[in-house]
């Protein structure tokens, strides 16, 4: 999938009023990603709002294993319309049985106070020179066949000071990872530029979940479900510029692991921070 | 209030399978304090879900005031019950118009990979010997006649390592404070403890955003409104025992702050993870 076709995924069939068909990439045969469906109910729910309204936070659950071959059925609910702030919720169906649901809040952009907790980014990086995340999963895990090592994305995933790659040696502490699409998003809308980020930002979130146990989602027995996900928007950023996205896993317990992390830009300003829970699949 | 009234509270009238009725301290008449309606939600969806299923996540979004003499609705939809997991949306109505709207999974408990991140907590240290929180907002506050430095409150709070109180002094970094319940919680369910964790959750977690601005939510001319609230529960946990719960604030923009932060048993055990966003309020 190149980004001429994502965003082609991402622009939703408008049913009516609050109703809107998605669609999965056709070379797919794995389950709908995850990253797919949030960005697809930010589409939906977004047109259904006032233009001018930003998205601010999302919130989501992935319900059940969406289908690829099928197309998704996103419902939205107007919750509240109000002077400043803009509520809804997204159903989507799949032969009318529900696979995920997001509650998302837009805000008419304002000014008011504004701070940043101070972030080191070194001046003069380039994550463009740093290791490829996919190469450095694909050193520590067992299963150097899994699909993802190969698979076309319209996306530059690199891993800032990455740790030594060795199989079986857990990895703990904050992962740096560094993204951006590929190409020009020929847009400014920042609703778009959300879906986006959102699109990109489940492709790592979790993998740290699993990293503490000395094991990697990719590996032959093991993977990771994704439970729900979080995202907050301090302010707009574009899709196709660099975000540093920090990975850190506070704890795993009964079978499921936090990850949450900071969204952050080449110039150090942070835009927005993100959270997801897993269900971690393992022997 | 006192903790068997609070336990009251949080005990809601089951009207049929899917609906409840909460109530508010009568001697309020102040908005509905959003704790409440996160506690009151947890305890009606979980009046829906089958003996067994704790709750592991919620994600709630604050849509309008609630009026504290207008007793609230709460509708419980099954979104799903799986072999492990239980999906459940609560909206909470007054008068028909929805206040507040709370997603939640509960899981059946169960092992699985574990891991703790590290978190210092200094052997042998006393929250019950720190400073009261209260006291140390009111030294930075400018209004003293400020209602919430006398409210009685089934709460202990306490501040370690608190920064030096000076009014208009910008307070960044990270707050520690500890919580437990004053008396004993007559029951081990999950549910409830989850409940009044949620209640004492957002007591504190957005009065962060407003520090590094040399301000407190206390302040004459300033205030916080909650805009949504989010918690992971790794594992169970007393509220009737000492709580550490770790306050960050990343950034504020466009009038909103995310505060966020961990939640830690007196011997180092993380067992939750919570964050909010907040609207601020300033001239």
């Amino acid at each position: 999938m190149d980004l001429p076709q994502l965003l082609d995924i991402i622009t939703l069939e408008h049913v009516d009023a609050e109703t809107f068909v998605g669609r999965s990439p056709v070379d797919r045969d794995r389950p709908v990603y995850g990253g797919q469906l949030l960005a697809q109910a930010v589409m939906a729910a977004a047109g259904t709002v006032e233009a001018g309204r930003v998205p601010h936070s999302l919130h989501a659950y992935f319900i059940r294993s969406g289908a690829a071959r099928t197309p998704i059925e996103y419902r939205v609910e107007a919750i509240r319309d109000g002077r400043s702030f803009s509520h809804r919720s997204v159903i989507a169906l799949q032969d009318d049985r529900e696979i995920f649901r997001q509650m998302m809040s837009f805000q008419v952009p304002g000014d008011g106070l504004r701070h940043q907790e101070p972030l080191e980014i070194e001046p003069g990086i380039d994550p463009a020179t740093m290791t490829q995340y996919r190469h450095w999963v694909e050193a520590l895990s067992d299963n150097k066949d899994h699909g993802w090592f190969g698979e076309i994305l319209p996306l530059d995933l690199r891993l800032q000071d990455p740790p030594p790659a060795r199989p079986r040696s857990p990895i703990t502490g904050t992962l740096r990872i560094w993204m951006r699409m590929l190409g020009h998003v020929p847009t400014d809308d920042p609703c778009i530029h959300a879906a986006l980020l959102a699109w990109m930002s489940d492709k790592t979130i979790s993998d740290m979940t699993m990293y503490p146990h000395a094991r990697s989602w990719t590996d032959t027995d093991h993977n990771i479900l994704s439970l729900d996900h979080t995202m907050y928007f301090f302010e707009p950023a574009r899709a196709d510029e660099w975000i540093l996205f920090t990975h850190e896993t506070p704890a795993t317990a009964g079978g499921r692991g936090l990850a949450r992390g900071d969204m952050v830009t080449l110039d150090g300003h942070r835009i927005g921070a993100l959270s997801q829970e897993a269900l971690l699949l393992a022997p």
